[in-house]
């Protein structure tokens, strides 16, 4: 059942490459996981036609619901990743009438000519939905292949932010699974990951649907502790929050009578 | 040619769930971009011993000489990095016997028992040489498969970070190709990059063997600037520097003859 997976593709040399640090993929990571979909991988790579069109094709045939990629929409001779999405479904990419509008009316506005590579923009797969841009040019692309949606944005963060914000959550929201997701983290001081490992597997045998991960941390100073995530999540927000708080509770009140830690307050 | 070809894999729900900012891939992307190996993709995926370990086995079938993965490597039930990598290459889990004594060398110090959970970071594939941790419990494993390296390192940034220093770059240094890589970043005010790219197309025809690409950007402010990256590497370290410095002034030059913009010192 693929109804709620989800794959995103972080484009770009600049990202495989180590220049930025990739933000894109953890607000796209964390917007899908709050709705409910489960985002089975993050995949950046180069600018590569061929390399991005075959990893296209390949995560198409698992057929998850949703396929997000940022990056590689522009007007340079290296934006290549519609070329790459339409060679992955088989499909043309066609100057896109409502895109060409789009592109327009921005460079109209801007008392800018219409260049090429400006028009290159407007030239989405067949039967894609052009997605507005308000603050840059690139307009995104909305395209659905049988069970799938493989939306394309920008790779400029602000941009690809409120085109999230205000044109793919509120469609995506009426997809999603009707759940309300709720998340605890209890923050101990210096202990092995293994020692708390017991009560963590009691707390699964009580709350057998519960996420709960532990993440040691070092911080700058050479400061160690260690994170306990809980993750949990339920049709009914009540409950949801009861659940959660329940498990939070279970494992803080172990942990001090068991091991004597203290709880970081956050 | 895959001599110098690289994937890096991080590993772990917390990435794909955008829970935290993925430094690890920043981090190994740069250094082996800088080493002179052309890093073609970095994979994230979730805690799931089936998914890692076919995406693993894809990639090794494209032959790469490097593979780098990070997490995955602690005492928890869901640290199953080096299971997926056994399973994708077809190899067993055993108990390696150096990983065993830099574990029990690392928790008599700390006077704690070496319980079941502690002794489950020992077991490496077969074959694989263990990577010491001198910060943190787990080791690192380096697998060699016909012309392919594979090498596990664990999640907490620090750990991999001095296991990277004082024992992966040594190693791969002897690998690299024997290269100097010099990278210019050209940053100009608000510029639409379909302006510059006419200019670009001409610095790629006098330097074809320069890599250059536009980044537009956009700060928290609504600022927007122009980065234009300029990357060139030589065996000679002062051809490299010559060169890309002519690229760079070439560039800079015709900027602000032909549009009039202001170059910004970084």
């Amino acid at each position: 059942m693929n109804r709620y997976i989800a794959w995103i593709f972080t484009l770009g040399n600049e990202i495989v490459q180590g220049r930025i640090l990739n933000t894109n993929a953890v607000f796209i990571g964390r917007r899908l996981t709050l709705l409910g979909f489960q985002v089975i991988g993050i995949i950046s790579l180069i600018d590569d036609v061929d390399i991005v069109a075959k990893f296209i094709a390949m995560i198409l045939r698992e057929k998850p619901r949703i396929i997000v990629s940022t990056g590689g929409l522009g007007p340079t001779h290296d934006d290549k990743t519609l070329e790459a999405i339409a060679k992955a479904v088989n499909k043309k990419l066609v100057l896109n009438e409502k895109a060409f509008e789009m592109i327009k009316d921005r460079y109209t506005s801007l008392g800018y000519e219409l260049t090429e590579e400006r028009i290159k923009m407007a030239y989405l797969p067949e039967n894609a939905i052009p997605i507005p841009n308000s603050i840059g040019s690139a307009p995104g692309s909305w395209l659905e292949i049988e069970e799938t949606i493989i939306i394309s944005l920008p790779g400029v963060p602000k941009e690809m932010e409120v085109m999230w914000d205000t044109w793919i959550e509120p469609r995506l929201k009426t997809l999603a699974p009707k759940t309300h997701i709720i998340e605890k983290i209890v923050s101990i001081e210096d202990i092995a990951e293994e020692i708390v490992a017991p009560l963590v597997k009691e707390a699964f045998k009580i709350f057998p649907d519960v996420y709960i991960k532990t993440h040691p941390k070092i911080d700058e100073t050479g400061k160690k502790t260690l994170d306990i995530y809980i993750m949990y999540s339920h049709h009914d927000k009540d409950t949801a929050e009861e659940i959660a708080r329940r498990v939070t509770e279970t494992i803080s009140e172990r942990l001090v009578k068991r091991h004597n830690v203290k709880i970081i307050e956050r």
